[in-house]
């Protein structure tokens, strides 16, 4: 999984890492979880599959062996490379994620043409999945100007809720008005949640929800990150998106919640102590790294309420006092949810490369100590990897390769960094896509002053 | 404590927050440490006192009553409005802090020259505290190069090490400087910490410790930083610090882990299942308050590695699913540290306040929650505040008003936004300086769903 040697970094650590993030999205993949969604809700009738997002195909080849015969029709469209065979009925469309491109276009294309001419006996079959927001796109605007909108909002670090509340208004099929076009079908949407507290109208900008956004907040997203848009795009920023939905279900499949609540079983049954702190971790990446390895210094006298006896004599010289020891015990604290990224550099990352990365600092100098952070879709921003690991000898390895983490971060440049010591985990594409994992693994021998 | 009303935020929460800061500095008041040391100590000759730092009024009060006659002479130098009445042969200076002034040099002055011409039969009984970096100094360079230098470290951002890293070589007595001046007198210093690792080094900038920072290490933090300093600066920079004292024992007595325990030893007796998280935050300040916002999300079931049952179908509009539910039962999370805040705006506004003002938009809507952020000195940056408290309505309390949490981070004034709802914890100094405490209060309900 990572490019960096063995020896270099604590194999026991290291293996552990692997475990936890492969039965943690193992726990997360679609499929079972489809297949029990789809046996509650007794289809029948002339099913449209329809499947959009970073799960879509894992999702839809789930679904179509639940059903009695195949679907009437069936679109997947999904991130490039996320394709693994052909499912019987469906077709596959492949288009860019995070940035919309020509394909998807073509993809959405297809499943409006596919979802034309309804009747009140046709049902949509709809799994959505995040990632969707990008690649079921039909812009109300050119390409060109959702590409610039898109770009200036993530480039100023906006909310995922932000970005999805405009993106709502400059589509044709956000925000609700996808369910609307399919009128008067009924649309059952299964939703495999990667927006922290699992909105449904969030999730891939919610097609089948009504918006509960106002074209008011939308205005006021502009205004707040002072976006250069033009008088087409405030036209459209002003039409209002459907309230009410009449022919709608949506079933909530999975989260990082759950996630979160794999990792945790797989960590107690490695023998630690588990914690898990939050589902909905959504501050600044590099902040959270930093703030969770200073967990690792914790002192577990403390937690008893007692005081330490203090009588530290430092020799001379003696640069770290003899209290400023990590904490002992085996202790796993884990956080779920989506950290956001300000792009000020010019480098290649991600968010959890981000937040391994700042941890090392945190971390550098404890034995038996590591933290990572992964997608669960296997992808970290636009980069082939799903995160990043450090450990207590990370700070050294980089500082031997002439890299400062405060120089790569300034650059959001944290996947060479990482790369440069090994500290990449890379999974490929996974087939799920709920969200962030970040695990802190405490090992440490027994604190001699405890 | 607060200004707000009591009927706008919730009484039990706020009591009991109160109760926990009135118990933890209580707990950290070095009255009692200072007295168990001394007795450790066996003092006896002529005993000079010197006292400096936040808490050294407290601390030479205490001393003084243990030592069996009254010493040789003695000094306190202290914060302006920290001198709570006279001491039995010891002279009380007050100075500025957190920047240096003019009064700060005047009682620096009277404690070199009552320690200018020592013998090997004298002792100095040295008292330190946070605060002392400021209050304690004699500047190589011009005060106004000092205060210019010590403003752009602050503003921009500059980690306390690296402060004091360069501080120590623009000093006559940082850095070991202050012992060396004593030799051949014994130096036996107690010292109160405000550093997060207690690195008697950096406490106060270690005066009576040997400096394991370079002229380097000092060089380079002012290229780190853009820092425009002139070419007598430099040439401070480059004069190395002691590396050995012969006739110096430290002896930390307190610091940031044991206010921590004594919160979380209040939080028990309240009937919180209480968490010390860390005793080492050191993150950026508003960041640290959404990372901590997201605890009070967390749901209990995923903690038992077990998975919830979904299949919430929510109606129409409905804009929050039904498992968008608070973490149940009673918990308290505990963060000791010191944060950093980066100075973009020209408010007012404190670590502590910036940490608690940003926890009020991820605190938003949740009932029964709290979260405070206190600076156990009882001063957060340059205001009389000394932290801040915020809730689940602190938020629509602060709409109401017309302020916008981002606005007011953006301008660094989360004073004058917490005062706006009462959001403001007010002490009065407290006689001791052991750093911040960040408590997370969940009082919630049971969760209807887990």
């Amino acid at each position: 999984m990572a490019d960096r040697k063995e020896e270099d970094m604590n194999p026991k650590l290291h293996s552990e890492a692997q475990q936890i993030i492969e039965y943690a999205i193992g726990r997360s993949l679609p499929d079972r979880a489809v297949t029990d969604a789809l046996k509650k809700m007794n289809l029948s009738g002339n099913i449209y599959l329809v499947s959009i997002g970073k799960a879509a195909w894992q999702m839809a080849n789930a679904a179509v062996r639940c059903l009695e015969q195949p679907p009437a029709d069936g679109i997947v469209l999904t991130k490039y490379g996320h394709v693994k065979g052909p499912i019987p009925g469906v077709r596959c469309f492949e288009g860019g994620h995070p940035i919309v491109d020509e394909n998807g276009l073509a993809g959405t294309q297809a499943i409006l043409d596919m979802t034309a001419h309804l009747t009140a006996r046709d049902r949509v079959l709809f799994l959505i999945s995040g990632g969707g927001s990008a690649l079921f796109e039909k812009p109300l605007a050119s390409l060109s100007v959702l590409q610039e909108v898109n770009r200036q909002l993530l480039a100023a670090g906006a909310s995922i809720t932000e970005i999805n509340t405009v993106r709502k208004r400059l589509s044709a099929v956000k925000g609700g008005r996808f369910a609307k076009w399919c009128e008067p079908a009924q649309v059952d949407s299964v939703i495999l949640s990667d927006v922290l507290g699992d909105a449904v109208d969030m999730i891939a900008s919610g097609p089948a929800a009504p918006d509960p956004s106002t074209c008011g907040d939308a205005l006021a997203i502009v205004g707040k990150y002072g976006l250069k848009v033009t008088e087409e795009v405030i036209a459209c920023l002003k039409q209002e998106t459907p309230k009410q939905l009449e022919y709608v279900t949506n079933h909530v499949i999975g989260s990082v919640a759950q996630l979160c609540a794999a990792a945790a079983e797989k960590c107690r049954e490695l023998g630690y102590e588990t914690h898990i702190l939050t589902d909905r971790m959504c501050c600044e990446a590099r902040e959270a790294g930093c703030f969770l390895a200073s967990l690792a210094w914790n002192r577990p006298s403390s937690e008893k309420g007692e005081f330490l006896p203090r009588n530290n004599l430092p020799t001379e010289g003696e640069k770290v006092p003899a209290q400023n020891v990590p904490v002992s015990g085996r202790r796993a604290y884990i956080a779920g949810g989506e950290c956001v990224v300000h792009l000020r550099g010019t480098g290649l990352g991600g968010r959890n490369q981000e937040l391994a990365l700042a941890a090392a600092e945190g971390l550098a100098g404890l034995p038996n100590v590591a933290l990572f952070s992964v997608g669960s879709d296997g992808t970290d921003g636009p980069t082939d990897a799903a995160g990043g690991y450090v450990d207590g000898d990370t700070l050294t390895a980089l500082t031997a390769q002439g890299i400062r983490v405060g120089d790569a971060l300034a650059d959001n440049d944290s996947y060479h960094a990482l790369d440069a010591v090994g500290g990449l985990l890379k999974t490929g594409p996974t087939g799920t896509n709920v969200n962030d994992l970040t695990v802190l693994l405490i090992d440490a021998v027994k604190n001699p002053l405890a």
